[in-house]
């Protein structure tokens, strides 16, 4: 446990895949034939806060949903990449152009095409209801699952490792 | 317990955050961009019902949801704060405009933004799964969760000491 | 048991609450303060084969909602009473009306208001999840939770003891 | 168990019921009446990978939803039939029109209606969470609920068994 924490500590960039990290895997259908997904207000704040903070979130999914690249606009997050079929390419590209050092980059996801990209950051993570294959490359499980606050998880370990979790009133609070 | 029962006797206002008290958390993304919230009928019931018998009902929330704030209006309640970062603040005001006495109050939030305004109340109350924080400064953890009747569980406490909470025909019932 | 089941056997009228009993208790909230329901496939098939089979089934809630009136009318069911404060009223009327007897009307509820009208059937049911008040006056708690299938539960159980459960394909299938 | 796989290998073509099977048996009702679906990612992803590996996807519901339908033909279904009172009869003219050999059949029902389509297939199968009756005739009971990855459970199996469920990629990963 210690040497994972170690491993926790240097992130800077978070890199999330989103139905089953964000999400349950639920998906809504409409009439109209739309996606609805089911998000996390605790995911949300955490989110908020390491954009807050200084840090880069980076999402990847293969879904493509106008409503929840919306969403994730008005937390703040900048890098979205939807419609995906190969997120180690993309996540390549991604190192490559903002010149990224691999133990900085935190990366969590769930299903099979997730096994990849995990394999090419310094932390690969998963919820705890991760496929079997993915659960076999992840250095660490978040005992929260998918939708139930994996996210916060993840977030809230670095930050507080670095000292940038509680709100400054929070601060006072426990002082 | 005695004593806790005693902090629920002299309540007269009861403030609730929304996200992860009136809900468990969960967001519903539409396509545009809209969060859809799931709340609970037997909250619902509940708090009309100290509406009805003069209770003062507060909410405090960091979201903005337009949907949110017509269903509290429908159900009659009046002091709704959204957007609020420092919920702290707002409380005090509120406590200053009306005078309160803080023995009267109750105060029930989930997530680290609500630890501060529990430190000001008579009675600081969480949802059994609030984060650590808030859990650590609650005076009582109800046993009912986030959207599952943990606003319900506290206004009935209040008005059952009070003798405020069955229906006039139930009263009836059990005669 | 023996009994408890001599009471769902002469049973011709089913008489059901809706937040409770065909939900759990849920209410998604809109951008337009709309109230969405989650209802049960399962539910809505023991209510169909019931109504076919010459069941009558009677509808009586607090909430007024014109998408749940359109899902039952689509059932087929006839006898829906929204917006009810006082529920013993209703059903008296219907019973007086409609000149049924007690011991062939079977109530399930599932809140404090139900609890008034139960006490005037030959049969009173809840889910497994009633609040305590319920729980107390009712004559069978389903081992199925509200929106989980003990609305299903109560039908199956009347239809099967007057051998009108299964679809003759499905007959055939056990012959 | 060996003797299930066996069972397993030979499918060419997955029948599914949608309610129950795709979903939790969950129906969101909105204020216009429409039946909303929860679905689940996972599941969407295992059928698009059945189809790209050529194998048919047949889907039988008693439902009428346009949503569900437009859902499924993005995924690339082609043979969706809505409404179907006797699944039995579809099936069988499905059966004579595609001259399948019934060993090379999954099917997966989870309500009484799909006892006798079930008895007409090779591999005859359910969610974890089906009604007795369906349990009782099904070869293989899935560890997983309706809407929680059943479907995938099935096709993961079949397409294991004949070397096509990894992702080329994964494949390298595990290389």
């Amino acid at each position: 446990m210690t040497n994972i924490l170690q491993k926790f500590k240097p992130i800077k960039t978070f890199v999330f895949d989103i139905d089953g990290v964000f999400t349950d895997n639920g998906l809504l259908v409409t009439e109209q034939g739309e996606l609805l997904r089911r998000m996390n207000a605790r995911d949300g704040y955490a989110v908020k806060k390491a954009l807050q903070e200084g840090f880069s979130i980076v999402l990847i999914t293969g879904g493509t949903s106008k409503g929840v690249a919306l969403r994730f606009q008005k937390l703040g997050v900048q890098h979205i990449y939807s419609g995906i079929e190969n997120k180690a390419v993309v996540l390549q590209q991604f190192i490559d152009t903002h010149q990224l050092q691999r133990e900085e980059i935190l990366y969590m996801g769930d299903d099979l095409l997730d096994a990849a990209p995990m394999l090419m950051v310094g932390l690969a993570t998963c919820p705890a209801d991760a496929v079997p294959e993915v659960l076999a490359v992840a250095q660490y499980v978040s005992p929260y699952k998918g939708g139930e606050g994996c996210v916060r998880d993840v977030i809230e370990k670095v930050l507080k490792l670095q000292n940038k979790w509680l709100p400054t009133e929070q601060m006072n609070v426990y002082a």
